[in-house]
């Protein structure tokens, strides 16, 4: 027998207040997501290995957890909750358009970890995403669904980001950038919010010539507010892809303008590092850049992977949102004061009264209190410290005295100031707490 | 490319009606959980290979999923939810005993498949466990709360069936079974519920002679009430393990009554094939046996698997029950009628209305209203239809007589009664119905 067991490399445990803030966080978010109609699905864990391998480069394959079944089919731990929504899609006849679906769910991915940063190889992907609507009244519901995330977790002040793979295609070729290094370069733009415009400009040297990158730099620098990026972009922009990419973000910022949105932020430098994007991208980051800096949702469209997957016969346009739990409950666990770390109401202390005490646990669970009881027999004094320990802030103390009178004892775990109060009241004393 | 991307073998995709009758189970098992002072914790996926396999024959060998990360480490999926708990106490010196948890979340095994009952590669276990309390009133509190979970789900009227690993080995040893035929004896006897008395006494005649087949399936018979069953066993069982059995189950009987619990019946055949108990062990049936025969939850005392984990330095008694997800889910979908296939209350129908449309919609979502809405402009007649076909109850038709009004006509999709109400008092009115 090994001497010590131990948890495996770059995965965790959550329990206590971490445990209950991840459950508090997708609670959330699901009532959103159904507030906008979105209905949930769950796809297995385990997938043919052929589907999770069947986009992404040399890096993502790398990261891919890969195992056999007993008869050797090859199979792999689900990457992302895309390509299996891809999949769900295309084997799936009864699917209707508009599909729009949620899922929670762990994803898997065999690459180095930044515990400091939410990064684990097992990790909690929370998607939306709408199939089957190319207008941008899709990428709308979706900024209106996003704000309400943020508000329903605590997270209200928000700035989004957009932009359009298009229109970023369209200022590459403005500013000369040969088709052969455009991906490099979103890949550089994609560091923005890491590495700053100075960064940005360094590495992309390496790249492009300092003609092309002032062009380059020029076009991707916000004006004083959306209309006027807009209007810059409209009369130096001239390619097809770029003119349409335009017009999309036109339309969305009139969307968001007709919603009331004041949080809405046309970035024409936002570029997503993720090559399956065609159109519209966006980012939301919090206000307060002290709490975190970089980006907490990310999200875009794209309109020819779905198809792809069903034999590409026919374009299923996609857009949609990830969550990163992990993330998300970093930051809340961070400026979140009074996280509970215990669910439970109430911890009954019998004394010597453990048989009615059961009883009285019983009754006031029906009522609809959590009620946690000593069932060891504990002294008073080392009950109160457990129940203390684990963050419960009431005892309820239950010895002769009190089952004559029907009452409980209940003490504040906090103040140390106690009350007897009669059994029937307890649901409503605690409540009003 | 692959001409068609298909689901692995073994699992499956959950999604309309089944996915949100999973997540409503999982709610409510988490609220009866959480009412009893039990508190979630999430272990990962993935465990090192040495845990998962440390328990469990060569039958439970095969079926563990292994794989390697890049570093050539050997690794496995959760088989079940015990051993990583158990390897979470041993790896964890802030753990406060008791211990009280629960856990909802994917096992993996790479076995045979019955979909028929519920029994898939990736399946969902929802454990409830009590480390640390040796006494028989953690039983009872977990008798307490399996009532609950029922009446919850809409499943009030069961039997718990008790009994006595320690009993049992004294009713073996009463009938003169050899110990090498112990375990297979007990292996035959967990199939009682599905060969019945007389499968199990042909199966235990390859084991044993007449006379002790006799001797054990008289003792093992119940007698016509809990108590008479006790009775009986006193006068014949004499070792030292049976002894401590019989008295447990006296103990625990005597909560029970205590707790008005009349849906206990003590079933001194009752055995359950996994060689860790090692006291009570506890299963629950369905009183209407035309819904399902076999238990649908199962559970009991193992006080020394912990241990063994932590380097066997100290005993840390355990006692818990597993619900089978997939199982409940598909007894709940074949009895109950009318499951949602939906969360999605009402539908917007915007007649060239869709920008107005968009705000309405998030301000009846602010209202608390679950609110799609079409976002392709389609016809009335098609939207309704596929309104319907999603299984949402209520279309909101949006004209512009509508929008003069701050009105929305709203069509009960099943009656096709419609009715024309003010914005503001939708909601009152939908959440009525």
């Amino acid at each position: 027998m090994p001497k010590e067991f131990k948890i495996a490399k770059g995965v965790k445990d959550w329990y206590g207040r971490e445990a209950i803030l991840r459950n508090e966080i997708k609670d959330a978010l699901k009532r959103v997501f159904e507030r906008y109609g979105y209905n949930p699905i769950e796809t297995p864990m385990i997938e043919r290995a052929e589907t999770v391998k069947f986009k992404g480069g040399e890096e993502i394959q790398k990261e891919i957890f890969t195992l056999k079944d007993q008869g050797k089919r090859e199979l792999a731990l689900r990457f992302d909750q895309t390509l299996p929504l891809a999949r769900f899609v295309a084997s799936n006849k009864d699917v209707k358009f508009p599909f729009k679906r949620y899922v929670i769910g762990e994803v898997f991915r065999d690459g180095p970890t930044q515990p400091e940063q939410g990064r684990y190889r097992v990790f909690t992907q929370c998607d939306v995403d709408i199939l089957g609507v190319k207008d941008m009244i899709a990428e709308a519901e979706l900024l209106a669904l996003a704000q309400d995330c943020f508000k329903e977790m605590g997270l209200g002040n928000i700035t989004v980001k957009i932009n359009n793979r298009k229109l970023l295609d369209g200022i590459l070729e403005y500013a000369g950038v040969p088709d052969k290094d455009k991906f490099n370069t979103i890949i550089i733009l994609d560091k923005m919010d890491k590495i700053g415009i100075e960064g940005v400009k360094k590495e992309i040297k390496l790249l492009l010539p300092k003609e092309k990158i002032d062009k380059l730099v020029s076009a991707i620098t916000k004006a004083k507010n959306n209309n006027e990026t807009y209007k810059k972009l409209t009369e130096i922009i001239s390619s097809k892809n770029g003119i349409e990419g335009l017009n999309e973000i036109k339309q969305l910022l009139d969307y968001s303008k007709n919603m009331g949105f004041n949080f809405i932020e046309f970035d024409p430098s936002l570029a997503r590092g993720l090559d399956y994007y065609t159109g519209t991208t966006i980012e939301v980051y919090l206000k307060d850049k002290s709490v975190v800096k970089s980006a907490v949702l990310a999200g875009g469209r794209f309109d020819n992977m779905i198809g792809a997957f069903s034999g590409g016969k026919k374009e299923i346009p996609a857009v949609g949102f990830s969550f990163g739990l992990e993330r998300i409950a970093m930051i809340l666990n961070d400026i979140k004061k009074n996280l509970k770390s215990s669910n439970t109401e109430l911890y009954l202390i019998p004394i010597n009264t453990a048989k009615e005490c059961l009883k009285i646990a019983n009754s006031l669970r029906s009522q609809g209190l959590n009620v946690d009881m000593d069932l060891k027999g504990k002294k008073m004094g080392q009950a109160i410290t457990y129940a203390d320990s684990l963050g419960i802030p009431y005892a309820g103390i239950i010895g002769e005295d009190e089952l004559k009178e029907d009452s409980i004892t209940i003490k504040n775990l906090k103040t140390r100031e106690q009350k007897k109060i009669k059994i029937n009241e307890a649901y409503k004393y605690l409540k009003a707490k």
